[in-house]
């Protein structure tokens, strides 16, 4: 084979970070199911048709086609990779309506394919989780409060292997729509992309673009400024913004939603999640409460965990349904876990005991003793072949392994080492067990 | 959304059928960490250019591009979605053999795709799992017995589930080649694979092609047929062969491989692995051991697991990377005992107790109970609307959610009630708890 490299893009774990990455899968598996949330996976692929709904991301997509197929035009039934898990999901729930129970709270993990420009945390193969809820009518509005309470939830488990704490920002289309339409402010989609750049560009720069481009007076400017100033975690963010003195029906809706949610995730997970009226990303498609989550210390990385509120989900033509999700990026978070060497795996196998062969005449002995182990829950390999002792105990201590297994000869009984202390004790595969934190590999914060 | 429907060839499960899948999969993935296999994930796509290596198989590989990509042509460096996970692990091993440590023992679960006529138990897209051991030297013998024993181990586990048994059919290529010297044939590769139609054409068609296209005479013929002819789980296989009066020392070597392999095979897993002469397929690519399996019951659907040894799994160029590995099919053997009714969840979401809500003022109560049982491992959600408690308990009914729990009002304490049996009792949320088979959905043979 010819060319063996890495392709730009599309990462790839040795078998220690794979350990990191499947810990974190597992993590959030848990803490979604411990919520009620079921599991799903979907096809790779849709139609074409259907990744483009999303227009904005268009230009991400990668098409399908056989080696062997005539035309390369694409065509209306091309297929494509999804970009996300919810357009699939959306095609999912129409697909599947009357076989679901609605709403229906499901978690999807799967890989996700966008044709982007490589770069630091941007991917273009890289694993998502994503839980969202649908309903089949109204969607309650504490459904929008769950989200950021879950993954709080799910992350604050991740601090004990050393991944920092994150932040979770929320805002509400309302709170901004209401706020532009009360203070007369024709072009809300426009507003909202333009406050986006807030981080980029400036309160100065935003200024003049709100000006120049979405039809702002100078007041008008000024308020939507004053709007995206405000954060906070209780309700003291209401009073902050009616103290700029607009009022509009859609602004009170909102900013009862967002005071709610926050002091519901205040109660639940405390410090973690704030209201941040700056947060326009996403607003332009979302329509109640909008997501963002940074990694403390590493805010650069760009949000690791976002998501919204959509009043259509998905819709059938006949029926409309309206949901909510959150999706965390896990090879994002992962990735930086890594690089920075902030995580690591105790080990780089699931092996617990190697057990050594004193003659290849004797394997089956070895054998019966893994098997033992096997059956009692205790991973445990036999060594390649009946080297040297000091070759079997490396072939261990280089894959992390903790314990080494010598079978009894000439009438004595087995024995176990720890490689780490030199301890050798008598042992019996019936009955001997590793200490719980050797039993399998641990994912640990890095030293 | 227009155009709603399923991709053929594209399988997607409902969530109580995913449950099924994903407890197979968790199963095979204990198995295989249990016998030291540790896993890796590679990217979904290779360079078409390693993809065609593996030549036959070309016919089948997706192509990608992206949308807005200038030409359409396929050019040396396209990338192809991978078809098998047994290529890019031998790129995985090349392109980080300085980082593994050899032998290794990986296992691996994926997606893969292909661009085939979707049949009966043929998908473009399904689900595999792989184990393999590479070494970067000598590959022991003892690797090839350890593939049908593992796999063997894991579908045993799964006979609780109501899988049905399996056999694993095992032959060896160099008895196959000695035997086929031994005679005198020259076309070695061509007689392999006459002598694997015999299921679809019978000895007298078998016959007439070994004369016509493979050169053998009249009596080579009749002795390939009567080698294919043998079968069986010990040391007779090798009395049966030798019988035929056939003598060469690959012959030999082979047939000292084949009768350990069904030795080790039947003290580990009794009456699962047996040699089977007849079987052919693979043996042109592989050079040792090559394994197959069937449900038994379900012949039909063909091989659910398959592989074999290679001594040349992956090459630098420089170095030879000798591997054994075998594959699971998984989205076949799921399908088979989905849509045959073998297997079923015992509910289709994770959530053990539905936490009721008297009144939406009083839904931070439920919340508290809920948090409280997941705070001890007990999956619970809470009751979307503070609706009728008969369309609550229907809530929890539909989805066989085992346990409604009612807060305590007016100074009385909570109670939890099994809507199955309708019994009713106190129960705090910091002690109470279900039965261990109602605290996740079990997978279990369909009645």
């Amino acid at each position: 084979m010819s060319r063996i490299s890495p392709l730009s893009g599309f990462p790839e774990w040795l078998p220690n970070q794979r350990i990191v990455e499947s810990h974190i899968v597992s993590t959030l598996r848990r803490i979604f199911e411990l919520h009620g949330y079921t599991e799903i996976e979907t096809r790779a692929v849709e139609p074409l048709e259907h990744l483009l709904a999303k227009g904005e991301t268009s230009k991400e997509v990668y098409l399908l086609r056989r080696l062997q197929e005539d035309s390369q035009a694409p065509e209306s039934d091309t297929l494509g990779l999804h970009f996300d898990l919810t357009v699939p999901f959306a095609r999912y729930v129409i697909e599947n309506a009357g076989k679901l129970h609605f709403p229906f709270k499901r978690y999807q993990i799967q890989k996700v394919w966008r044709g982007e420009r490589p770069q630091d945390g941007r991917f273009r193969e890289f694993l998502q989780a994503d839980i969202d809820v649908v309903a089949d009518g109204e969607l309650p509005f504490h459904y929008e409060a769950e989200m950021p309470i879950v993954i709080a939830t799910a992350f604050e488990q991740l601090r004990a292997i050393g991944m920092p704490p994150v932040k979770i920002s929320v805002n509400n289309r309302k709170v901004s729509q209401g706020f532009y339409q009360g203070i007369g402010l024709d072009d809300i989609e426009g507003t909202l992309r333009t406050i986006d750049k807030l981080d980029k560009i400036g309160p100065d720069g935003v200024r003049e673009l709100l000006i120049s481009e979405n039809g702002a007076s100078e007041e008008q400017a000024e308020a939507a400024l004053a709007l995206a100033a405000i954060s906070g975690e209780d309700s003291r963010i209401a009073d902050d913004v009616r103290a700029l003195g607009v009022s509009h029906p859609l602004l009170d809706e909102g900013l009862e939603e967002l005071v709610r949610l926050v002091e519901a995730a205040a109660q639940r997970v405390p410090g973690v999640v704030h209201a941040d009226l700056k947060i326009a990303r996403g607003l332009d498609y979302y329509t109640g409460s909008v997501y963002e989550t940074t990694l403390v210390g590493h805010e650069s990385l760009g949000s690791i965990c976002s998501g919204g509120r959509y009043d259509s989900l998905a819709s059938d033509g006949k029926k409309t349904y309206p949901g909510v999700g959150i999706s965390v990026g896990v090879t994002r978070l992962v990735s930086r876990l890594l690089h920075q060497n902030l995580v690591t795996a105790t080990r780089s196998t699931p092996t617990a005991v190697l057990v050594a062969v004193w003659d290849e005449e004797d394997r089956m002995v070895s054998e019966n003793i893994a098997a033992a182990l096997r059956g009692r829950g205790i991973a445990a390999d036999v060594s390649p072949t009946a080297a040297k002792l000091g070759r079997q105990i490396r072939f261990a201590d280089r894959r992390g392994i903790p314990f080494v297994w010598f079978p009894g000869r000439d009438h004595a009984g087995d024995e176990v080492k720890d490689i780490r202390s030199g301890e050798q004790i008598p042992a019996e595969a019936s009955t001997w067990h590793p200490p719980a934190e050797d039993l399998t590999p641990r994912v640990v914060a890095a030293e």
